[in-house]
C-alpha cells in the first residue's frame, strides 16, 4: 500500500533498524519503544489486521516471533518478553515484542474483574452463538 | 502434566466455560477477566511456553485465535480485542484475548520511551548478534 508506513519500511523508503528479514516477514525496532529493544514483526504483504491475514502468513509471522522472543530476551537481558497484538494503531498487521523487567514499573497485567453468579455461563453462551 | 491447571481443564477435571474445542486447541473463559469475555486459547498438548511450542501447534493456536478475535469482538460488542502472551503466569502456553472498550479506563499501550542518538543502532546490533 502506497501510503502505509510499514510498507515503506519494507521497501526501504523509510529507514528502520531491521533485526530480521526473510521472504515473508520483517522484524524491526519500534522507534517509540515501551522498553528498549521493543520489536515489531510484520508480514511483507499488506494486510490491515490479524483478522484479514491468511493463515499461512499468520503462521510465518508468529513462528518467527517465537524465535525472536528467545533472542530478544537473551540479548536485552529481559526477565520476559511480552507479545501483543492491539490492532487499532498502524493498519498493517504487526506483533509487538516487548522486553519486560520485573522492576520496569509496569504491571504484568491489568486489574481483574469477578463474574457474578451465572454471568460466566451467560457470556460463554453469547460468544459460542457467534461462532 | 498431572499438576497443570490447564491440563486439568482440558481433561474436564476442573470445570471451565469452553468456547471452542478441536483436536489441537481449546478456548475457554478466564475466570478472573480483565474485561468480561476475556478468553484463553491453549494447545491441548502441554508446552510450558510459546518458545517451547512446536511451529505446527503454534500455528493452530494462533489461527484459531484469529477466528475467535472476530467472534469475541462481535458478540461482546467490543471496540477491539487485544491479544497477548505474557509467559510468566500459568506454565502451559496460552494466549489471552481481551475484549477492549475505548472507555474501559485502561490505556491502549504503555508509555513510550525515546532512543538517544546512536542507541537504536546499537541495540539492533546487539539483538542481531544473538540471532
Amino acid at each position: 500500500m502506497d501510503d502505509c508506513i510499514f510498507c515503506k519500511i519494507i521497501k526501504g523508503a523509510i529507514p528502520a533498524e531491521k533485526i530480521y528479514e526473510d521472504d515473508e516477514v520483517v522484524a524491526f525496532l519500534d522507534i517509540k519503544p515501551v522498553n528498549f529493544g521493543h520489536t515489531l514483526v510484520i508480514p511483507k504483504k499488506h494486510y490491515e489486521k490479524m483478522e484479514s491475514t491468511p493463515d499461512d502468513t499468520l503462521s510465518a509471522v508468529f513462528t518467527n516471533a517465537k524465535k525472536l522472543i528467545k533472542v530478544i530476551k537473551e540479548s536485552m537481558s529481559a526477565d520476559f518478553v511480552a507479545l501483543s497484538v492491539v490492532g487499532i494503531d498502524v493498519p498493517h498487521f504487526h506483533i509487538h515484542l516487548i522486553p519486560r523487567y520485573f522492576n520496569d514499573n509496569m504491571p504484568v497485567f491489568w486489574p481483574r474483574k469477578e463474574y457474578r453468579e451465572g454471568e460466566k455461563e451467560m457470556i460463554a453462551e453469547k460468544i459460542k452463538k457467534a461462532l
